[in-house]
């Protein structure tokens, strides 16, 4: 699986909130992300299934987004690896303190060449497990951070970044139609799971969402119960549903600042070290949605910006040079 | 609860099918339909927990549509009181002789006075339980009928022969916006369940669906999995979802020959003699789905023609004279 | 089905406790149950479906056990006419006033001829719909009141009573071994599922437990997790598990004062007239629970004493003259 | 995490036999397991999500027992290492030469210290993937072999030579009261999840049982539905239930021979490289079963000989020096 440098799972992400009371309710009264610490400005979440100090974390802004993105390393010899190779690379690294990041030991941040700030670190605080907490579970029963699905004008090129540089294993792939297909997508892992992160086209840098695993697809429905009798029936985007992609169960929700989540639950296990890529063609009308349902057009337009860590502003956005979507929501555009 | 002639539930419909290979292919092989017996031209279904002969007649036919749908009355006096009424409204009654159709015992055949073919029958042959013969359920889990969905320009004279003169109560009903709202759809019950049958405003006689009872949500998930990779993407024509009238999680599905079926599970016990209707506004978004996805024009636009017991034509069709969508739908007519 | 009296469906029960505090904490904050109203030494609740003012009322007591069990009538003529049957059996009425037992109309209590404190009831307050109130939903989902159990020595006598002179309809039986069966157990139902109240061979009068139905089989599963996690794990007697009578998934809790409900859910409908009693055989081992699972001796041992109307005492007990459980058993009493 | 040979996971298991149509009736007919290929004393197993050729042989034999289990790794140089390890520990080795077990590259078979019959191999052939051929699953929906459990009279240097030496992590133990606790039981896994093998303290060498995951809790409810009416009421031994160790629902059952499987489902992603393990006692009651439901004798009682590979008999058994079960079940023993 290459290289690797011990590069654990996606391990948390920071969004951008205008309203942190109002992103309180939505992420820790309703949906039952589980308070580890708080101060003015940030709310730092666990899930249910957690035993480490964050997996997301809101912090109060002037515009919504995406502060960073993290991956858990191994070792702090794996942070020092990573740093080497962003350099020889040429791309933008930062030390980011212990504890500056609340509960993280040193995290070295990057901005790689697609504009994205990427955090790399290899110790956190370790909390209360709630696990077996029932009696402070929610009905939506959020268990932990899954993976991002980003967006950018090239995935082949951050195809090559993540799995023969980083080391990542590649699960699935979504191919353009064609004798000369063109990569449009990939889902990427370094856990055992479906992936830690997936690579969509379109324009970008642009953190598409990150997705929280749940219980059970019982609790897929019961959150959207919940969110549609909470006053957040326009946070239900798409589904519920059942992916082609992954086989997992998804909701994906808009926060009340439209940052998006994907509830997520059901892929499989893929430790296997031969593991052959799935390929499906982008216009595969079960690829996005086994039964069928069509996607919005939203799913397609919006995604969250990114915060530069060198400029502190949103990274401006270049357009794919391929098609964006799948023909049959071209004219949803 | 009115007079009532002991009318004890929705009982069976008889679906007209082109190529009853196809149609069997649809509902036994796939979704499990127990196959009671079966002729050239006829294939006698039952449900998972259905004790009686069947609750759903193919019928080998040149155009689809609804043949007749039925009510089950307690005895054979309520048969002949039907009878006396039905006469006293000019209704045309014909009587349908022990066993013509299959393991049913005498039973009136009424064309009403909004243009449907309804039976109404009071003995019908018991075979053998399949509620715990679970070696031969598949995932979909039919378990029996459970309601008729009926078309027809006015649903508010619909409403008092169903109700006053049949003796069906009512559970919810949707009306339209405005300070004089008309009664837009009814939903009536003889057994203790949401309900026996719907009445909708919408171009008519036609049949808009016949629900059947599944075990549980994961059975709805279960079956639309197993469409989706049995050949029937397509049949999926709306869900999976929950109602907001009924409270109920539903799958709308098209046969081989475009005849609709809902697979329906987690209304409520209505027994209480003093229900008072719950009542919607058309244009609530959740009324339709409590989780706010939109509803397919076709779902508005398409139902099953009705054949007339007199004529042996279907009936021709009326347009309502208020609205049949709600308003954010009628761009989509 | 007999007279009727237009008896509609199981209708609430009351609960004896001697720590009104504590059973509130089992029963409102942990599985979740509605509160409408209480007082200095009642608490009245409903479920999630319910719209009635109550189906289980918990009242401070000295000691735990049934004040009475109420089944819902159709009309205050139903009431009369069930004064009259009664008193020309020589049983003991007395007329309860309205609002009496808060939100109810005016009422007949019974000491029936086995012993029980029954009521009989037409009218009740109307509450808020919590159905549709995902967000006030604990993981238990406690929707209503579905049915009682009772324990005594003489099972075909009453069944006699229920069926013949009360009307009801039997949906199951159990039998003792041999040539010449014993009616061992009979469930019995007005409204349309598996029973409103089932028959058990013991010593009597007591009343075995309490039937509460819960969303699906999961939420089954749910309670358990939450109830362990509470501290509860010793309230839990039996289950999670399925049933053979009545197909139904269970968990048999007791309350902090040893009273006993049952979470249930997933019995059918039973509408139809010519229902013929499904039978089992005492001595089965699927009958009780499907998958197997062997019954604890305190499942047979232990019922709840009920107080006389007359007396205000708790009713002396009988025992059985044939056996009161299965074989397998005999030697756990 | 140790050296690790780069083992990657639990891989398959031999099952003994008697009778293989029982047994294929067991295990493919009933509870779906897929088959990749057959010939007279060989079947070859695989789950519903499974890409490789078999995680489960059933081999006809004499008497009923385990041929060996398997952990796949990473590489050939892999299998060497181990070689190398093994024999400076004075174990016996000897080589599987490629496809002589079917679909499976050259292999190291081994004889550890504790008598235990285990495989090492790195290649095997790729098969068709049914995830998503929902057309072809049973209700039971059996995804892959999750892990091995075995029982052998001293767990804490099986916990040396699994952690320190083969490179496993330990995700949970349960240890003995007082002051100074025995190591009782450890979970430790080199896949992301709660293990791939569990050390169970008790008379050994012997294979307790493996545990194939299973799709949710439904499926668990499914398939003990599915078994008790298909003949194998008694095959059932212990659950459904919700462990505490590792959180997971299962379903134990004997196949026609004896031979235990645990249907499994719920368990944690355990990638976090810091993971510190959760302790249990061993007569803590939620330990084994969270609902507090006690296990049945059996449990403790039996478990599956090993045939050695050196001299093709079962080996010989050692009871443990400490106690092989909670202080409430010794009397049972």
């Amino acid at each position: 699986m290459g290289p690797g440098f011990d590069i654990v799972k996606a391990g948390h992400i920071e969004f951008l909130v205008t309203n942190l009371r109002e992103a309180r309710r939505f992420y820790v009264d309703t949906l039952g992300f589980v308070v580890t610490e708080s101060d003015k400005s940030h709310v730092y979440l666990r899930g249910l299934e957690d035993r480490q100090h964050h997996c997301l974390t809101l912090t109060q802004s002037d515009s919504p987004g995406v502060g960073h993105f993290a991956f858990r390393v191994a070792t702090e010899e794996g942070l020092k690896a990573i740093e080497k190779l962003a350099k020889s690379k040429g791309i933008y690294t930062r030390w980011v303190e212990a504890n500056q990041e609340r509960g993280q030991g040193r995290a070295l941040l990057v901005e790689d060449m697609f504009g994205f700030p990427v955090e790399f670190y290899s110790k956190m605080a370790q909390e209360e497990w709630m696990l077996q907490k029932f009696q402070n579970y929610t009905v939506a029963k959020v268990m932990r951070l899954d993976h991002f699905n980003i967006m950018l004008p090239d995935a082949a090129t951050a195809y090559a970044w993540y799995v023969k540089d980083l080391g990542f294993g590649c699960t699935e792939v979504t191919e353009t139609e064609g004798p000369r297909p063109d990569l449009w997508a990939a889902w990427l892992r370094r856990k055992h799971t479906c992936h830690d992160i997936a690579l969509t086209t379109g324009k970008g840098p642009r953190v598409h969402h990150a997705g929280f695993t749940v219980s059970d697809r019982g609790s897929i429905m019961d959150a959207a119960d919940l969110l549609a009798s909470s006053g957040y029936l326009k946070s239900m985007e798409r589904g519920p549903g059942r992916h082609g992609v992954s086989n997992a169960f998804f909701l994906y929700l808009r926060d009340p600042d439209g940052n998006r989540i994907e509830l997520y639950t059901g892929d499989y296990i893929s430790a296997d070290p031969d593991w052959i890529p799935i390929r499906w063609k982008l216009n595969d009308p079960q690829r996005q949605t086994f039964w069928g349902a069509p996607t919005p057009a939203s799913w397609f337009n919006d995604a969250m910006l990114v915060r530069s860590p060198r400029t502190r502003r949103f990274a401006s956005l270049t357009a794919p040079k391929i098609k964006d979507r799948p023909d049959y929501l071209l004219s949803a555009r």
